[in-house]
């Protein structure tokens, strides 16, 4: 039924016993399954019945893919604030590719030190969607999608202390941005913005 | 400069005089130019400096179209959960519309209905980007993003009262829905639901 | 005094002397005793002092029955969306089978995957009281309520990340369901949902 | 196709306009039309072209009654605690009535003067269902269903001030009730209390 | 200068070292020296160099009384809802007694099997103060206070979970009390109401 | 039955029609009957079925005293931060000599002013019990109540702006105070601490 | 005593006659009287005692100035982001100008034109201190406080709608900048941004 | 570049192996290498590749400093309210030090025991600056920025429990301070706090 299209499973919170009956589940039918947030020890019990799946140390995904997906033709820019989004950013961008999409990433390059995302328009100027993840105040979604003209995806992270307050507040940030363009997805929530994105890349061919 | 593309006017918080001093302003240079959560009042005043101007009642935007710009070719679906969600779903779908969109609407299927979703599921298919507009709990969104495998964009509304908290819950249930490919804008923002849902639609050719 | 009737120890946060100590005093004058929120070493423990007690794994339950209570007519349907809430789910499922009634399990139904549901309409066809267990968005319940003409109760549970705060999302959610005759419990109390749907399931004799 | 059955309007939000223009719709194929959150001028206005509406003040309910409905055996119990409370109160005791069930009416119990429920018992125990309105500290629905064995709808209202946070106190206190078999409704929801009741006692036949 | 009055350290969230220091500094001038928030192990490091210390279990207090402070006369009341507070019930208590208070204690007398209140009424006419120490929600302060006339402190406890949101909603229960005279500490305070009762104790000589 | 004790009305959200008909029904019974949050319309009113009712402006009372109530001997000091704070502040305090006891106000001196606080400490020192009335960051409490070893009933304000969310912060602030002895109100709630201060003072015969 | 400071009186809240009284008595010992949040019918009323009374629309500040203050020597830069901020951005400057402090603005900047910010660099280049005001997402903050090496006050608004709650979205983003150095003040208070810009000017010389 | 200025790591939620990373490369052109929030794991291995790091406990920052930065003249103080603020104190103290600034300590001075701020006033009035570092109700803050007239830097810490939710309370109560010249950082940011004071230390020359 389902060939050709990657199933997912939200591995946390769930038993490794119970991961590892979806997974075995799930192969019977589908030629791609991934996992996500899958800590090292879920990869290595899914390798004893997948030999051939493959593990994304910084995205925490696990995958086994045995036919590759159609591939779209347009690029999704992944841009990151700090060096602590990069999990979630990871998660993103490895989302994106798994269902058939090339990604740039731009990482690093929040407010505090705008200066290295002027230097790197070109990223943002290729990408036929911006995916944009930062944590604490999260300011960095409403700078890029001011400077383009295309759908930029916002991925508020729970990276930060105190007022922070595990995420909301670079969440609150990205709903109000005057920057126009601009969706937001749950905190932490990489899979989802790979998801959107890869369904909007795909509608340019 | 910005000749060919619509120069919009937040008019909520703002004087009716300076509001017909941005509008006097912008049309030397642009040939469309729309207020957002414009009343009557402001409506009949800017009609004075500006007699080609329309009002779209339900959406409460005017709206002055100088110069016909360039059309998309796909299809933006709005659909909404009940009928007062309406002046929200109607900023996001004119929005859509003086952007250069055709749009299709679909109000009042909220999910104590939902057979009436399911009667008019053809709406959904026929387009490319679907905005979901949805207040109390919101559950709306979930529900026609997991029929569909295409962009919807939630827009929680402050349609409720009590625990609705003015809109909070819808938008918690849209930023937690399990059905992939989700994205939210603020409380009530049909403006930036259109704007985006535009961006991507553009995409398509 | 209490005889034919479960006593009942909310085990969580209580330490293991103590719940020992209550269990030993309960069993002088009931015939049915249950704990909930006992993990495996609780259970092991008061198998010392009573081995004709049972456990249920994955609803955190113990159970002394040493005699069978009176037993309903009615069914009771609970309906879960994900696996995760499995356990919110068995515990308001054992719960109700404990205090005397048949109950038919639906789980793994979320509005992700809502042909799963429609597919089982016959078990809500069948109950006298729906109990809705969901997570994350917890617009399941909405859902369901709008399907049935038949009293729901809603569980939201604490399942997700992020926006989700521990449950309050689905709390919302389900306190302002459009849909009719939703009344809603405490995040993760699938006891107090089993026991009034149990009150509620006498009614009809 | 729904004959027999009450359509109900939720008036507040919505334009007098386009209320009557839902009750002329209505009125084609129901014989009873009843609006909630109505004011007196919308009455007024309904009453032109339904002369045979009727109007309940403290309830702010209109109703257009042209056939009797079914009627149930048992009794519904409202209860409230102070005399702020009553228009939820009688928002639930009419919509219990018009849906054909007896209702007993218990008001100004709160626990500030408790007394007065001990010498009213017996009213809670003629009833098959107990709905307790209460503000403020909303601790009335604990007391009630520690002292009943029956299903208890609790319905917080927004009445008090300072940290009551316009009903969420009272909506914590019930959600967070040690007394078994309570179910809540929204913040002032007490037409949802009604309809759940309602849903209840036909099961008692 | 401070002799005849306990001095008083709060040992939650200060390292073993500190509080030894603090210890040895205070015993220099004070001859009563109590520690809360203090676990066994820092009891025994205590008393290593206090050998005449003691430490009460539940109240999580060590206690060096090297002289007996002035005894009041009056009775203050500890009433407590469940098992589960009786942690922060003990610490309002032995703060009172340390303090030089006689203490009656009531536990378990939630509003859930509210006839045990009832059946000890005495205990609440024979003191002059009442401490109500309750958690989830918070009712008993309200029933308590609507009993008696005399100053009744409350003690909101952190027991209970999903939307007790860790004594939230018993803290505003206590405060939204319509019953009059009720006055309340932070979450979990045993300290401050035993404290609080103690100086209103004083009064009556 | 409840002569010589003063019957209070909390006028807020009832109907003038409601009011009388309470005042009228008290006047037959008791001889002394007050109504809080009760503006200047609502007294005239009463005056027409009761002409020797006097108002307080700035406490927003109404009282009928046809008998005197029997005199406490201690004062209650009443203190409030800011020329704001008065309301509460006055219905603090004339609740507080309504019921029977002496009151000395000290007005206007808050932290931000605090010299002129230590000019008059000799009102604190005077008085048996300390009601400290303040919004915006509530303060005012715990220095009073780090100056003076006697019971202090904190009132946090809804005064403030943006952050003091209509009394939150000051609430919060009163509630963990590091100052022991300090017991809270809800917020605004004047007549609470009147109430309970007078229940102290009582005790001092 | 307080000669030659301005004295200043937060109107909002205040009675029109309470606000005469303390601008009367002020005036006896003070040459230099402001008034914040005043709306125009204050200043006309107060015209009335002091003609020479000037009033800042935009500000909403009267102030009546017998004396020049000693002028410092650096200049303040308030910079904000959108039109709607200008009354709270004025009076943040208008009170630095009070207390002698030379200003220069840069108005509507937000992060949606950041071209219109690097455009006028020079303006915070010749700044000591800078004061950004900012609603909806506050981004605008943490951009300048990346782009200079200088205190930056940050004043969040209440300007947005929606999830922006009142300016706490703002607040919060402000709160949690990784750029260095940034210190924030209440929602709306650019009375107090303006007058510590000025402490911290004055310790330039 | 950067030579001459510390280079700040924010260790906390970093790697060993990310950090040490970071480390190496910054070494290459910086003379001044800090780590905040380290603990003393952190540091032993930065010492392997820098033998001349220093570590201090309390404040929890890594230090390696080869080269003096430029000193600025005035004093900064910092002030905390109790023993459990001083790792935050500490880190804004260890900030200001390395940023080139004299540093006078005041601690545990909070307004439960307020004469020791009275008797240490010179502390005060030698700062320029001046950092107030405080949880629970923070009310320090407040109580020197009306002592003193120059800029507060209000630090709330998240010491406290039950309703002082991690640090949210003290930071309402610096936000919303009457008391003029106060600025608020995020909750336990003393390297903000450190280095806002740095920077306005500096403009005094
Ligand atoms: N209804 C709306 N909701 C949110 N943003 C809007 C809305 N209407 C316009 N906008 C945005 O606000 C900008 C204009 O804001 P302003 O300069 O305050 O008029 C436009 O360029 C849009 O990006
Ligand atoms: N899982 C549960 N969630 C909520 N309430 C429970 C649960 N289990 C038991 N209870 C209630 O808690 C009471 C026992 O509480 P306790 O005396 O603390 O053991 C029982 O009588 C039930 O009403
Ligand atoms: N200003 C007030 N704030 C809080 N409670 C009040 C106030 N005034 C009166 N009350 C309480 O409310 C009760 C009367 O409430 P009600 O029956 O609604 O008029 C009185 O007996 C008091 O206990
Ligand atoms: N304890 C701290 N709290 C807040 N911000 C800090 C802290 N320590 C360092 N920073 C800031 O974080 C930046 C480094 O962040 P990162 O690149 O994540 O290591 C520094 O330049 C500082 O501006
Ligand atoms: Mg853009
Ligand atoms: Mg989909
Ligand atoms: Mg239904
Ligand atoms: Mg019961
Ligand atoms: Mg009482
Ligand atoms: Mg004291
Ligand atoms: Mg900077
Ligand atoms: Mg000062």
């Amino acid at each position: 039924l389902r060939r050709g299209v990657p199933e997912v499973i939200f591995c946390q919170g769930k038993t490794l016993h119970r991961i590892i009956e979806i997974v075995r589940h799930m192969l019977v039918k589908n030629s791609v399954v991934m996992g996500t947030r899958a800590d090292k020890n879920i990869f290595e019990e899914v390798k004893k019945i997948a030999p051939d799946a493959k593990y994304y140390d910084d995205a925490r995904i696990f995958l086994i893919e045995r036919e590759k997906l159609p591939q779209n033709k347009g690029v999704i820019a992944v841009v990151s604030a700090g060096t602590s989004d990069i999990p979630v950013a990871e998660e993103a961008a490895v989302t994106a590719e798994v269902f058939g999409n090339e990604v740039e990433r731009l990482y690093d390059v929040g407010v505090a030190g705008i200066h290295r995302l002027f230097m790197n328009m070109d990223v943002l100027h290729k990408a036929r969607v911006v995916i944009v993840v930062a944590g604490m105040e999260g300011a960095l979604a409403s700078v890029v999608a001011g400077l383009v003209d295309k759908p930029v995806i916002a991925v508020p992270t729970s990276v930060g202390y105190g007022a922070s307050f595990h995420g909301l507040s670079a969440l609150l940030t990205m709903l109000n941005s005057c920057a126009g363009g601009i969706t937001v997805v749950n905190i932490d929530n990489g899979f989802g913005a790979g998801f959107a994105a890869h369904q909007i890349n795909k509608l340019g061919g």
